[in-house]
């Protein structure tokens, strides 16, 4: 790179777009992390994929993990609020809200006629033991996901009527029930076992009183 | 390798014990697809964690499927078996037998103090889309142990009094919870959503007469 280039560079919008190549170089590690796996990516992969060098993407990402970083704050995390978190404060009752979440889900999954798993546990799996960072990014989602649920499990007539620890507890089991149905669905590439969870747990939030 | 060790080895047991090599191989290989997972783990990599030759380790295996092949069917479906489906089918009640499985993987995690995850659970994710045999072999496993389940509900009170196909919803829905709970075990790396989820799947299992 000359000295002038390398003015151009802090000094001007560059003609190939930094904040779309951005962008895109997010929304290709995100869907090759959920398809192959965090380890089985390269950063050859990635550049392949968004169509640009090696340089433009170090200057973006210096690292893999720089990468899953960005992945789970900026397309992860927004993931999970838009799937699970809104549709679960948005809903009027509880057991209706997630039999909705369930009902997109599998919906999602009978167009795209093949099961490629949560994203945020796939890489939840694969990246908790790898590095502290990571976990601790993974960690956070869970823990907005859990809380969000407590609060509303709060608001309905059974959660008022017990502790915050049976209010987490409860929120753990909402979590757990769909993140290991969906471990099944991929397993069996097929969405019986979360059809069969949404009517086992909305069920279960009824007789708990978790629904209104 | 000359003629004459070429016929040796066809016609003599080796020094070098092959079949505790095997073993060897299958124990180290298990180990490391559970704590780094299959694609992270090469070939070079087995050689060094069994101390033996590039060689004796593709006589036995020619490749890492091969290996991962063996591992299911030698080391994680009788492991299912040793976990999960002969104390469930020992176990006078249901609930009891359930609250053992997850008491004994609580105290595991606690004695070992780090969470490395259930060992089919983390293969079925990272493999599922790989490859078409591993799959079945996969499923193999996930088959045997809802039938076991399915079976074990259907002589309890409320099992005898449902079909067969509420029966398999049921025990899809404790695998799912133990799998849910188990990710979310380990990707906050304690064994909290575990013990919860123990205590409200065999809530369930009563409420719903699953227990005798």
């Amino acid at each position: 790179m000359t000295p002038s280039s390398a003015r151009h560079k802090t000094t001007r919008r560059r003609r190939n777009d930094p904040e779309g190549l951005r962008a895109r170089i997010l929304d290709q590690a995100a869907k090759l992390f959920q398809k192959r796996g965090y380890h089985s990516t390269s950063m050859h992969d990635l550049v392949q994929a968004t169509n640009t060098s090696a340089g433009a993407l170090h200057h973006h990402f210096p690292t893999k993990k720089a990468i899953a970083l960005a992945v789970l704050a900026e397309r992860i995390g927004p993931l999970v609020k838009e799937t699970w978190i809104d549709p679960i404060q948005q809903a009027a009752a509880l057991d209706q809200g997630v039999a909705h979440v369930f009902n997109e889900i599998v919906l999602g999954i009978k167009k795209r006629r093949s099961v490629l798993g949560c994203p945020l546990n796939n890489l939840a799996l694969e990246l908790t033991l790898t590095d502290r960072d990571l976990r601790q990014g993974i960690e956070g989602i869970f823990s907005e996901w859990r809380s969000v649920l407590a609060e509303r499990i709060g608001r309905t007539t059974g959660g008022a009527g017990v502790g915050e620890r049976e209010r987490v507890a409860a929120a753990n089991f909402v979590i757990s029930v769909y993140s290991g149905a969906m471990n099944m669905a991929k397993a069996t590439q097929s969405p019986g076992p979360l059809a069969d969870a949404a009517a086992l747990l909305t069920q279960w939030l009824r007789e708990h009183h978790f629904a209104e």
